[in-house]
């Protein structure tokens, strides 16, 4: 059996990857989605292995020990991780999953899992990144200019990625991905393996029967 | 602009190769056809520059000597081959491409265009194609066993190809064709210069306006 695929979705702050995943998992109920391991407690309505992997600051710490961990990050006095058990074991059983994460986290996972499928959503143009950004609330100048550059930063990395996929309308944009990921199939490594055992045994078979 | 792709359809002798072509040709109405010349006469039917170019013996041999074509072949007496003009033309307009040709020829398709997107079509196993390849005629036994060793040799170029497209079903496999034509279009490469002009005047313009 073929191992499955490990797609990972990533993109700029504010590019819509949660909204996308969400609308690519409803689409493709077959595709599992790797849940995230975090020490911050659960808001209203989360549900463990749900939503998050709900631990302690101890066991999470222990899971970095024991390199349990693809990536993990702190963020606002809280981790976050992605363990690595649940990946490699959907993996093995030929499943395709998707991790969603923000593009530092990702290049992390690319160093474990270099053949991962690495799709980069873009916002439909840098200007409208800016609008995003921009029109979030009523925050400072100074905070603004900060999550720009940040985008911009964050942009630079795109050459890191296998695709890129822009969010125009996320109808198009999950199309996209889910053609990649067809595509990702057809690579032709994922079939020489069988095809070679076939092709050995018909040509046993055709000599065994014709001479 | 972006250059278009050329996609390159290829696989064993009796897999449907045309079918599957002509299939995705109505499917795609704006994907280009790239057409073969050859020294044969037409058949009736057949239209100039839209089943064949026509060409004597002696315009062939010319075109061969300008490098005007980017593979060609000798069968049955007859020269056939692609017209590499008519190919950079399409490209360069930004217009995607298709070239439905033996496994030889679209290697020989590589050397020239490496860019190229190389598509195997596979039958749905080697039996099925033992079967098609027997199942044609009432042929001597030599003659079949001649073409199932043709058909298993070209099956082991299959590693030089990026991707392999089972031809289990035609709507099938031409949905899976197109996947990796937008999965093609969505490779990084292809975004990374437009993306970069926009980032650099993006940045211009809020320092200005900002400083």
């Amino acid at each position: 059996m073929n191992k499955g695929l490990l797609i990972v979705l990533s993109g700029p702050s504010g590019v819509g990857k949660g909204t996308v995943c969400a609308a690519l998992r409803r689409k493709m109920p077959g595709l599992v989605y790797s849940v995230s391991a975090t020490t911050r407690a659960p808001r209203s309505g989360e549900q463990e292995g749900v939503n998050y992997f709900f631990k302690t600051r101890e066991q999470f710490q222990d899971m970095i020990a024991r390199d349990a961990l693809l990536e993990h990050a702190e963020y606002v006095g809280n981790y976050y991780g992605t363990p690595r058990e649940f990946v490699e074991k959907t993996l093995a059983e030929g499943k395709d999953i998707i991790l969603e994460i923000e593009v530092q986290g990702a290049l992390k996972v690319k160093e474990k899992f270099p053949e991962g499928v690495f799709v980069f959503l873009l916002p439909p143009s840098l200007g409208e990144l800016k609008q995003r950004i921009v029109g979030r609330g009523t925050e400072s100048q100074d905070k603004i200019d900060h999550r720009l550059s940040v985008a911009v930063e964050e942009m630079n990395l795109l050459s890191r990625y296998d695709y890129a996929v822009v969010n125009d309308e996320i109808e198009s944009a999950c199309e996209r991905i889910q053609a990649i990921i067809t595509a990702e199939h057809c690579k032709r490594e994922r079939f020489l393996h069988e095809l070679f055992d076939e092709l050995k045994s018909l040509t046993t078979a055709h000599n065994g029967s014709e001479r």
